[in-house]
Parts: structure tokens; C-alpha cells; sequence
């Protein structure tokens, strides 16, 4: 029942984020348009034939824990031998180490499919891939060899291990410990919390990115360093010997994603943990946040894609099904109309649609960001482009996680009470979502990344950087006719958060709890912002197709809909939150933990 | 872990509500200050003891339907045993049938209680008094005798059995058919849906209140009568016979409200389903809408009660869980800080507490109102009360429903990834609140019965009526320096209301789909309106009690800090919808369905 649009997904990455032009590029030359539809239909053809079918039974059997163990649904382990078999885990590593250098824009595409499909399942390859990055980018050619060849191959699954039970957001008070074993290696003693993926019996074995601190180590952010603690010792050849001393202690029973593990694993506690430390002493966190980048544009991809599983379900349910009449019409003895002839029906659609293709376009013009990257000299040239990367990050990450959750909300009111039954799809959908805004960092810290950091690093570059693309866009799209009232509009509000911004910057110096105590609304402001900008790129790429007679029937016009719902309907929303930011409110401040 | 705050029911009973006043109506004599409270003392044990503690076991292990029959957790019978000892399904009745004729005031109230603790097992006793006012109403002597008795006696429940598989939020489509059987009584045939309490082994009987048509009535609305078809045959002494023609077909898997049976039944399939006419034929819908009011005041109190219970969960982790530094105390050396120190975490707080006070406040103030009426004759004097409860009704219950369950939302936030999982009630009270928004009319039929009849009928007199009563609250605070600021913001926002609503009421002549487009938008607006009426009365309440030295150590201080967060963070949301709403935006009416 849940279907895929495979006709928006190529408008995005053809109309919008121009992946044609990145096989200009050496690195990119495989990946001509054709080689792109293929890979997709590959993934299509996976996620729904393999991956969707055991969506539902994994989220009503979940993952179990028995006798130390993980004991699991064994359609996990089949579609991922299938992912694995397309090449999926490898696809866009470098071809030296076995991978496919598939652009990035084209692996979130792809990607997008399987988190559409079955987010507990796609979790455990987007772990992998994440944890595989890291060694890509800091680890030995040792360390590639043994661990991100088998990552490639899809042989070992990888984590993330970065929180422990007292320090979740508060990455500095982790306490884990590494201690030096005299031969290069390290010791690692500690617990970690919320492994996505922590353990499974299906790879052969686990590659933990694990943050410790070695014998010490400064207190603080500045003492953390990054090891890989395998499930197993890997020889030099990639092949899996003994058990390495880390053991899962149990399992978070979650309400939703319940078909990705996620444990609480113990280092050291049961045999010696020995770890390989990457790249240098107290510098792991640098590395952790420089591949966060990616992770985090992937939270906002796969909160999109839940909500487009959502919306699809909701879209056919609406066109099917009978149920009232008019309010111009109630003649009792006329048959019942189709729900989406109903004007607030349409209202939770427009929200969906609006909602899921601006943050599809934001996370692809974030990845094609990754991609212009990719190819770039490693000099001031690339400058620009990281800084606006760096700012859009926490936007990409937070805007889908918190407002494609509302379009998941919005699907099951349209399904009514079918909607919140289990026969439905919908109800699950919501649950996995309401992980998006917790995850790779709250919501409330992706406004403190925002506001304290990324607008105002490098002098405000990024932000300038920003405001300079949207204005172009702007510009081009002032000829439009049909695109002037939003093309307005954008401009204002751009201003508008400029000035804000500008407002803001200036109390951060010397009064910054004030500056950051309402960071979430900037957060969100920001957001629609961004969004309206994408929807605006949407509006005049339509446009653009529809002058060169492509696209098929209704797209152009469904395309401007939904823009004039953003503009009109969404949009709007930050001037109040602009007044209460230029207000430097403390209403959140003033009140007293007691006075609750 | 669920706590209830009873200085804040007081409040609401005795500062807001005025509950002493009642209880110098003959009617609710037996009720003064000390009896309230010692009510309120055994709700309070009975739904903590006995309702709360199994209240996540019922979640997890729902009543299952087996070989015909409901299995259930036999801790909600004891509950339930206890609820009826207490006397409380028949507080609400008239003395003369073995009710306490306890205020709907306080009831609420005590039902707010019960239903903070475990809105599952509270569902079945609330529905039976539902179905039980319904006889009280419009039933004989004998029906009363019959039905209503045991009703109040906790021995039979009840069931309100209106919704069919094709016939949900379209009333006037149902098919269930009802045949004279030539003695006065009826035989039903068809089959009804989505029926909470539909089936249980608990009762010695239920008692169905059955919308279905009499052969030969008219299509649509006014061929819809109302019947009494009890599960078993029942004698006129109150005992119960042999079984009646009502079957299980199935119980429905839901998202949460897993405690309450959901039921699919079958009326005359196997075996003759004999069924009684309560009052006239074909004033069916008129009956239950009369009732629909104090169902749709519990749907907000039961939405208000939920996000109660997840609130005082946020907010007790929220002062207790460690978690990081204020941003201009970075030392990583220094203790973490609760995290209740944090500004985003107190919005988070904030808006729950603003969210559940504001609520709770309008369903007791509706409460009231129930109250008001039932000591007012039966002449001219009772209108303006009717209206305005006609035109608040579709607001408490909505507001709270889409408000509530935001809290909801929030209280997980606050937990952060401990709140995703299932050891903390938090999730599960989301899935719960999601039903809100749904049952007992969605949301867009509230908002259509707001803006299409309520604000409209009787020339407007309702919304007349409920602005002179929000004026007389804006003249009283504008004595007090403290909220000036508050009573001139709702002055401006009570006169945008009135003056969209004007120009909403006009286009609802001749352009009624486009008067009706955003219904949805003027129904949130109108109760964002209605909400700041409701906490600008609570600020001057704590502020008289404040000056009457009475009300604990910063209540009055939290009070006016909520009000303030609603004033400033909420209301003024209102402002771009109300711009939505004067234009007689047409974006969700444009869009055609294929275009999606």
C-alpha cells in the first residue's frame, strides 16, 4: 500500500539538484542519467519487494534479547542480503577500497527508497555506512583493510557509540576509558547507551566506532578520542577471529523503529576490550562531527521518507474512500463523495506534500553540497561550500524530523479511525518518526548549533552565503509571473531573518542564555525559510519543465499548489516567532524550576 | 511515576469555577467544600491505586478476542468493582434513580482523575454514564427501571453504537435497520463499528444505544431513530435473561487506548437482536446530539487528563536527570545542571502546563455551564447558557485533543530517548492522546460544526453571548498592573475573532465551500481565543488569592509565568490564520485531486 513516487524523485535530482552536471566530473563519470534511473529501480525493486513486506510483522515482533543474545526476524537478514548483493553498502566509497562512487545526492535518492519501505531494516546498512565513513576518512590503510573493506562488502555491520547512560546530549561528561596496552592498542573499559544496531546475528561481525578517554586525557570535549572496538579481533586479511570483550547488556524497548536494535553494551566488563584508536589522541570528537554532517542530513532523509510512506497511504485512502457529501450539497439520497473532495482533507494532504518534497529538496541540496565537496580542490575554494553546508546541517536534520512527524500525524487523521488501527501502516509510521527529533541530537540542540554556532562562525559567512543563494534564486524567478507573489514573499522573510540573526548575534556576546533561550524558535523559523526557498527552486523547475513540454499531466500545477499552501499557510508562522526572538522574550528563562 | 496535582484541581473547582456557589442550589446541597474534597480524595485513591497500577500491563497485553468472547486483564474488573463501590457511576444521576446528583463540576473533575491515571479501564464506566444519560433523558419509567438503574448501580454498562463500517463522521448514511415486531419492540439488523466498550466479560450485561432507521423512514438524518439493544434480554425487575441478538465480530488493534475494547457488532445476524424505541421515532440524532455535548466536554477533559499525566512525568525527570551546562558555564569540570535549568527545556514545560491549565480550565468552565443549566427552569432564562455551551463544546473538545496530545509530544522531548521507550508511560500516553483528535467527530467536523452552526445560529447570539462574558473578564483584570498587558492583547484578539468571524458568516451564504475551506483554522484560532480568556481568568484568580494570602509558595508566580508563555508563544499564532481566514483563502479548494 505504500507506494513510491519515482516520478518526484527524478524531478529532484534532474530539475533541481542538477545530478546531470556531476558527471562532468571524473570522480562522478560512471553515474550518467541512465546509470542513476537504474540504481534506483534496483533500490525500488529491493525496498518494496524485500524490505517492505516485513515492515509490519518486525514492528509487532521486535528484536528480542535471549541468553545474551539477539534473536531476530530472519527477513532482516535476507533483504539485507540482498542490499548487500546490489552493492548498496559500498556505493559510494571510493572504487580503490571496493566501492562504486556513486554520487552522494544518488545514494540519499536510493536511500530515501529503503527508509520509505522499512526504516528498522534500512537502519542497520546507514549505520554501517556511517561508521565505515569515519575510518574512510581518519582510519590507517591497516584499519581500511580490516575493517572498511569487509563494510563495503557488507561482510561486517557497523555502530556509532557515542552516548552513555549519564551523558546523552552532554557529550563531554562521557566517562568510558581507554587505557594503553603497550603495543599501540588500547583497553577499553565503559558502558555505552542507545546503540542503534549495538548488536544482531546477522553480519559476521560488529565494527563499533566507540568516543573514550585515554589515561589522562583533559576533561572535557578536548579529551575524547575515537577507537574501533570490534565485536570480534579481525586479522589483517579482514577474516573474524575470537570474541573481542564486548558484550550486550540489554536491549531499549522502544515505541517505534523497533525493528533496529538498540542496545546497552558493556566494554571491558566481561574479557578485554582491546580497541585500535583513530587518528590522533583527543580528537575524536572532531572526527565524530565532521561525519555527523552526513548522519544528520540522513535523519532528515529518513523522517522525510516516513512521512512519503505516510502521505502515499493517506493519497490513495483519500480517493477511495466514500464518505459524505458537500456543504453546498447534503441531499441525504446522493451517493457519498470521495474524502478528497473535501476541502480539509485537501488541507492535511497539501501539509504532506508540502512538507515531505521541500525537505526532500533541502536533504538533496545538502547531499549535492556533499557531492560539490567531493570534487573540489582542498583549498579556499571549497570554503563556501562547507560553511553553508555546516549551517544547512542542523536544518536538514531538524526541520523533516519535526514537521514530517506532523505530516505523519496528518495521515492518520485522514485515515480517521482506520488510521489508528494497526491494519493501517499510518500508526507506525508515527511512532517511528517520533524518534527523528531526538536522535543525533535533540531538537532543542540543533537549535543550539544553529544560533550559537553556524550562523556565527566565520564572521557570518555562512549565513551571507546563504542569503546570497536564495537571492539569486529569487532573482531568477522574479520574471515569473506566477511565482512574483512568492518570490516576494521570500525576500521578506529573508530580511526578516536577517535581522533577527543580526539582533541575536549581538546579545550572544554578552548576555548569551538571553540569545539562546528561545534558539529552538530560531530553529524553526530558520527552517521555514530555508524550506520556502526550496519550495520557490521547486516552483520555477516546474515551471522550467513545463515551457519544455515535460513532466507529466497535473505535476506543474500540483507543484504550484503546494508552494502557494507553504507560502501562504506555513510561512506566515515565523513573524511571530521573529517578534519574540527580536523581543529577546525570557518568559523561559524567568520562570523558577519551583514555580511549575 | 504519574502524579496528580491537587492543589491545582482545587484551584480550578474553587477559585475558577466557583463550586461553593452550587451548593446552594436545592439540586447540589449535599455538596460543599468538604464533600468535594473528600470525593475528590477517593477518586484520587481508587485511580491511583487501582487504575494506575495496571495500566501499562493492559497496554502491552490488550483483551483479546477469543473463540466469540473478550479476555481481558481481570485488574480492570477489580478496578472497576472499586469505582463502583465508591458509588461514582452514578454520581452524576438524580436521587430518585440511585445517583448522588453529584455537580458536573466536580464530576469532572474526579473523572479527570481516573483518567490521568489509566484512560483504558476509565473508558468503560465514562461510557456507560454516557449511554446512561441518554435514558435518564429520553427513556420511560420502565426503561429507566430497566436499564438505567443498573446501570447507575455499576451492574450493566453501556455502549453508544452510532458509527457503521460505510457510515463514520457521515451520520446520515447509516444502514442499520430496525423492524416493528408488532409489540411496541423492534428487531435491529446490521452491523456497527469502531464500538468502545462494545464487548467485555466484566458487566452483567451492556446496554447498546443504537442509532438505526425504522422501515420505511425517511433518507439522511430525520429517519434516524434511537433504540435501547441490550446484550441480553432483560426482565422488567432489572435481572438479566438470555442473550440478546448482538454478536462480536471482532475486536479493532489499535495505536493505544488499548485498554477499551474496541468492537465490530453484529445486530440480528445470529439470533433475533430485540431492540426498544427510546423516546419519538426518527429523533434519533437529535437525542444523541443533545448528549453529544457532555461525551465531547469528557473527549477534552479525557485529552487535558492525559497530557496531565505525561506532564508530571516530564516534569519530575526534569528536575531530577543531570544533563549538561548553561552555555556560559561551559567548565566540563563543574557538575551537570538538572535539566530543567535549560530554557528549552523549560518551553517544553511551559507549554504543557500552559497547554493542560488552559484546558482543564475551559472543560470545567463548560462543566459548569451543564451545571448552571441543570438549576435553571426550564423557560427563556436558560438560552444564553445553552448557546454559549453549544458554541463552546466543539472548542473543549478539540483544543485540548490537538494541544493535549502536542504535550504529549513534548513530555517524550523532555525525556529525550528514555521518554522514546516503553519504560517510562510517556510514549504510551502519546498513543493514547492520538485518539482525540478522531473519535466523537474529528476534528474537521468540529471545526465545521463551529463555524458552519454554532457561531452562526440563533443570529450569533452564542458568540454575542460568549464575547460579553470574555469583555466582563478583560474589564475586571484591567485594574491590575500585572495583567494589563494580558487583557489588552485579548481585547485585540477577541475583536479579530468577531470581526473574521463576520466576515466569515457572509461568504457562508452564498459561497459556503469557500466559507467552510478552513473551518479547521478558524476552529484552532477561535480556541486559542478562548484559551487566553481562560488563562487570563486564572492569572487574576491567583492574583486574588495571592492577595488573600491564600495558594502555596509560587503557584500564583507559575500561574501568571504560563500565562505570560500563552500570551506571548501562543495567541499570537492566531495572527496569520485569522489574515487565512479574511482573504477567503481558496488554496486547499483549488488544488484538483489528481494533482496531488
Amino acid at each position: 500500500m505504500i507506494e513510491a513516487n519515482r516520478a518526484e524523485l527524478s524531478f529532484q535530482l534532474f530539475e533541481m539538484a542538477d545530478v546531470d552536471g556531476l558527471s562532468l566530473h571524473d570522480r562522478f563519470s560512471a553515474w550518467d542519467r541512465d546509470s542513476v534511473e537504474a540504481a534506483l529501480d534496483t533500490a525500488q525493486h529491493i525496498a518494496f519487494e524485500r524490505f517492505l513486506p516485513h515492515a509490519a510483522e518486525l514492528d509487532a515482533n521486535e528484536p528480542e534479547f535471549v541468553d545474551g543474545r539477539v534473536v531476530m526476524n530472519p527477513k532482516v537478514a535476507e533483504a539485507l542480503q540482498a542490499y548487500r548483493e546490489a552493492g548498496f553498502f559500498g556505493a559510494g566509497f571510493d572504487e580503490e577500497w571496493g566501492g562504486a562512487q556513486m554520487p552522494e545526492t544518488v545514494r540519499q535518492a536510493a536511500s530515501f527508497l529503503f527508509l520509505m519501505a522499512n526504516v528498522g531494516t534500512a537502519s542497520y546498512p546507514f549505520l554501517t555506512i556511517g561508521a565505515a565513513n569515519l575510518i574512510a576518512s581518519f582510519g590507517t590503510d591497516g584499519q581500511k583493510r580490516r575493517y572498511l573493506r569487509p563494510m563495503i562488502e557488507g561482510r561486517f555491520f557497523g555502530t556509532m557509540a557515542l552516548s552513555e547512560p549519564q551523558a546523552g546530549s552532554s557529550l563531554s561528561d562521557i566517562t568510558t576509558r581507554a587505557e594503553p596496552r603497550g603495543d599501540g592498542t588500547y583497553r577499553l573499559i565503559g558502558r555505552k547507551m542507545w546503540i542503534s544496531g549495538g548488536d544482531q546475528e546477522i553480519s559476521e561481525t560488529i565494527v563499533h566506532m566507540v568516543l573514550a578517554r585515554i589515561t589522562g586525557a583533559p576533561a572535557g570535549v578536548k579529551g575524547i578520542s575515537l577507537f574501533i572496538a570490534p565485536k570480534h579481533r579481525v586479522c589483517d586479511d579482514g577474516t573474524v577471529g575470537e570474541r573481542n570483550g564486548v558484550t550486550l547488556a540489554g536491549l531499549n524497548h522502544k515505541m517505534g523503529y523497533r525493528g533496529t536494535t538498540n542496545a546497552l553494551l558493556n566494554f571491558g566488563e566481561e574479557g578485554e576490550c582491546v580497541a585500535e584508536l583513530v587518528g590522533e589522541p583527543h580528537h575524536g570528537l572532531v572526527y565524530m562531527f565532521q561525519m555527523m554532517n552526513e548522519a544528520r542530513i540522513g535523519v532528515g532523509l529518513g523522517a522525510t521518507a516516513i512521512a512519503a510512506a505516510g502521505y502515499s497511504v493517506s493519497l490513495a485512502y483519500a480517493r477511495e474512500r466514500p464518505q459524505g457529501r458537500q456543504p453546498d450539497g447534503k441531499d441525504p439520497v446522493a451517493p457519498q463523495i470521495p474524502i478528497i473532495g473535501h476541502a480539509d482533507i485537501r488541507r492535511l494532504l497539501l501539509a504532506q506534500k508540502a512538507a515531505i518534497e521541500g525537505a526532500l529538496a533541502l536533504c538533496l541540496y545538502c547531499a549535492r553540497l556533499v557531492d560539490d565537496l567531493a570534487v573540489k580542490p582542498h583549498d579556499e575554494s571549497r570554503r563556501d561550500d562547507e560553511l553553508l553546508l555546516d549551517l544547512l546541517t542542523p536544518i536538514a536534520k531538524s526541520w523533516p524530523s519535526e514537521f514530517c512527524l506532523e505530516a505523519n500525524k496528518h495521515a492518520i487523521q485522514v485515515l480517521g479511525g482506520y488510521g489508528y488501527t494497526r491494519d493501517y501502516p499510518v500508526e507506525r509510521l508515527y511512532r517511528d518518526n517520533r524518534l527523528n527529533p531526538i536522535h543525533e541530537g535533540t531538537h532543542g540542540i540543533q537549535g543550539l548549533d544553529l544560533l550559537g554556532r553556524k550562523v556565527v562562525q566565520a564572521g557570518g559567512a555562512g549565513l551571507r552565503m546563504l542569503a546570497a543563494r536564495i537571492r539569486a534564486d529569487i532573482d531568477a524567478a522574479g520574471d515569473e509571473p506566477e511565482l512574483s507573489e512568492f518570490a516576494g514573499s521570500l525576500e521578506i522573510h529573508l530580511q526578516g531573518l536577517l535581522s533577527t540573526t543580526a539582533c541575536l548575534a549581538e546579545a550572544l556576546t554578552d548576555r548569551p542564555r538571553l540569545a539562546l533561550a528561545n534558539a529552538t524558535l530560531y530553529l524553526d523559523m530558520a527552517g521555514h525559510v530555508v524550506i520556502a526557498w526550496m519550495w520557490l527552486r521547486q516552483a520555477r523547475a516546474t515551471l522550467v519543465m513545463k515551457a519544455e513540454g515535460r513532466g507529466g499531466e497535473g505535476f506543474s500545477d500540483g507543484k504550484l499548489a503546494a508552494c502557494r499552501y507553504f507560502f501562504r499557510y506555513e510561512l506566515p508562522k515565523t513573524g511571530p516567532q521573529r517578534d519574540l526572538l527580536d523581543a529577546l522574550d525570557d518568559t523561559t528563562l524567568a520562570i523558577r524550576p519551583d514555580w511549575f
